[in-house]
């Protein structure tokens, strides 16, 4: 199948979803769309939600996009279940495969997921982690500061690492938590500074790996997979502004990504 | 959907998937069949296996099951398109799922596979790695005298290492490659011996843990997950010795097993 999958997120943090997609599916395709205009879609309401990933998925179809690639955890809170009734494409969220690798991962069962408000007051990382494992201790932080952060720029230093260190200083009176899902594909690009101030005794999931597998293991169990000799030529759209997502997405990427613009949905 | 899921071996060595089915799906049910009576299949031809498979297939599908796991390689690369081809519940084999990790971990992309002769004759695994990422160096090797070894219940000390060094010795001269598959279910239960052979620095892929990732991705995305309060039964078959099956299974499991059952196919 010669057509790409397409990749929505609300602005840059998808980017660590499509970097790993890129990575273990070589031969793929990708249409990229972040609706950094409108970001952060985590402090508002569903409804708005709902009506902006429709927009962003709308404008993908155009493409003829084979899959589709929710790549926000906020939108696969609120509007995953809707996009798999209503569109004939497979469609992978970011929500169930970082709860799976976590409980493939956790030893003890005590997982702690950080996301943003609308992610974390969804419930949806409980929900999933329960309804596969009845017996998981889920502690849920929401961290509005470090999304704003992540789209200015702010990925390290001293002022990240403390803006990092106030949002997760909840989790300090909790032992033995030994499985930290990042609930937002924003926060793969402060891992370090994450990882630095939870220890090294915790293991992060980082949603992005963990979908890019499972986006494999749903093209090849639905004979998707491309298997010819075309050299892939990927997209990449933000509803915002050029040049801070291209300042990103370049640094992210580690080179200059050929094909970036902006668009108005 | 509270039906059982299949499970199909060669033997024992498709326990090392249901045990990591049972850990990461701890409220599904789980139906095994070994075919330890006509073990191994990796030296059979293709028509006899797929003979052997079906038979399995049709006794596994009287419970009804949601799903089939082909918990053998040689199987899964000589049968599995037909059986996907041919019944209407989702069935998953082992090859993608290892190939897949593979990918994801490796950081050089020399691979090594090894397995039954059927299997790295099939070159089933050279053409999944391939289909996926085109720039990959696979290096296969047939270990026939593995199974046999691991069907005896010889799971380690000084004999066991003496054959293991054996068969690995071709890799011997191979630089730098840093990821392995174990392309047979069986080899998880020599792991420690295999990973002491050829080094700490050699990453080892189960095609067990993998397999049930995969499970998991596509029972959700099939919406086949239960949900339900029940507390999971689980069944285990063997065509052959009951005896030597449950020793292997209870001491692979750390516990009793309560239900195992001989069968005659």
């Amino acid at each position: 199948m010669d057509q790409p999958i397409g990749v929505i997120d609300s602005g840059v943090g998808g980017l660590t979803v499509a970097k790993e997609l890129m990575r273990q599916l070589p031969r793929e395709e990708f249409i990229y769309l972040g609706d950094t205009l409108r970001c952060p879609y985590g402090s508002r309401p569903a409804e708005e939600v709902r009506i902006y990933t429709w927009e962003m998925v709308n404008f993908l179809m155009q493409y003829r996009i084979k899959m589709l690639v929710v790549a926000c955890n906020t939108a696969t809170a609120f509007v995953l279940d809707e996009l798999k009734q209503n569109l004939n494409i497979p469609v992978v969220g970011v929500i169930q495969p970082g709860a799976r690798a976590a409980i493939k991962t956790s030893q003890n069962l005590k997982i702690g997921v950080i996301g943003t408000t609308g992610t974390i007051q969804s419930k949806a990382y409980p929900d999933v982690l329960r309804d596969i494992h009845s017996e998981i201790d889920v502690y849920s932080l929401a961290c509005p500061q470090l999304v704003p952060m992540v789209e200015k720029g702010m990925l390290s230093g001293g002022e990240a690492e403390k803006i990092v260190e106030e949002s997760l200083s909840p989790f300090k009176d909790i032992q033995d938590m030994d499985t930290l899902i990042l609930g937002c594909t924003h926060y793969p690009l402060i891992r370090p500074v994450i990882q630095k101030v939870m220890g090294e005794e915790v293991t992060i999931i980082s949603s992005g790996e963990e979908t890019a597998r499972d986006v494999s293991a749903i093209l090849s169990y639905n004979d998707l997979l491309y298997n010819g000799e075309r050299k892939p030529s990927h997209k990449f759209f933000t509803t915002g502004n050029l040049a801070i997502f291209q300042h990103i997405a370049n640094s992210w990427f580690g080179y200059q990504l050929p094909f970036v613009k902006s668009v108005r949905l």
